[in-house]
């Protein structure tokens, strides 16, 4: 698994890259410990705002409270069997950086790990918790973004349940049609 | 656009549809008046509750707050320039399911219309309304759903702003790999 050269990215467009809704990996850490989950259930809330849906049952729950940042990473489709993997193991029992070989990398303004291989990282703070009875919801705001240069349109994983993905990657512009 | 005959669906498996992010038709009504809008911004908040952001701008907003009811409408790659058109205008000043030749079909649980030319459609119920300065969050609990049996696994559109889509298609599946 290549590591990415990335670049800064605006803040305000990476609704490019979650607006579709691909799995992403989300990063935490809180003092000495640090987790990384597979997660489908984030959508934006504002052009800098995004909200993740963490279950309290997940490891990264805490280190997110506890931390009040987190690193969203988007991986290529490439990185199926890493991003299966991840999914099906708990931070609590094992360190996935060091397990999936994950290239753990300094934030600009957070303390969770980037991830190296991934073609995005968009470093984030907590900008609302809102955790009832019935949805533990975090809303984030991302505070730095990293983008691969190329390719300019990577194929994504988008999850379907029971172990199977979509790939989406083939573009269509109707930007002719726009107002 | 064929009219899709589809089926009864568990209301808890819909995050098969939803989870992979796709662009959707979200339709309302209240008394005379009905409305639809083409939707990015949504995450599954439960197996049967669906978070959407719409915006107060939009004419969806307020017949979505006053009937706390919507439809969800799932379409295909197939429909790409008429989920452009719908986005591209306002119910304020056009009955888009006239303009767009939408089939709209009665709910069993709702007064909101069904799209008949949809792959899927999921009848909503509010379950909360979040409205905060920053975004205005409604969370659905979907009370009936239905799909059609085929394709089973239909190409679905996903947006990356500037009038351009992924489309999602291809599945790949790493069941083998699950616990």
């Amino acid at each position: 698994m290549p590591v990415r050269r990335r670049q800064s990215f605006p803040v305000d467009r990476v609704r490019r890259y979650l607006e579709p809704g691909p799995v992403v990996l989300l990063s935490t850490a809180w003092r000495e410990e640090r987790a990384v989950m597979t997660l489908g259930w984030h959508m934006m809330l504002g052009y800098d705002l995004v909200g993740t849906y963490i279950w309290e049952a997940n490891h990264s729950h805490r280190l997110a409270r506890r931390s009040r940042e987190c690193v969203i990473n988007l991986p290529t489709a490439d990185l199926l069997d890493t991003v299966v993997g991840i999914g099906n193991c708990s931070s609590a029992d094992v360190d996935k950086f060091a397990r999936f070989g994950l290239d753990a990398q300094p934030g600009r303004e957070v303390a969770a790990p980037l991830i190296g291989q991934c073609h995005a990282s968009f470093e984030c703070r907590l900008h609302e918790t809102r955790i009832t009875a019935d949805y533990p919801l975090f809303v984030w705001r991302v505070v730095a973004a990293h983008v691969a240069p190329r390719p300019k349109d990577p194929s994504t994983l988008h999850y379907l349940g029971e172990g199977r993905f979509m790939v989406a990657g083939r573009t269509v512009s109707r930007r002719r049609l726009f107002r």
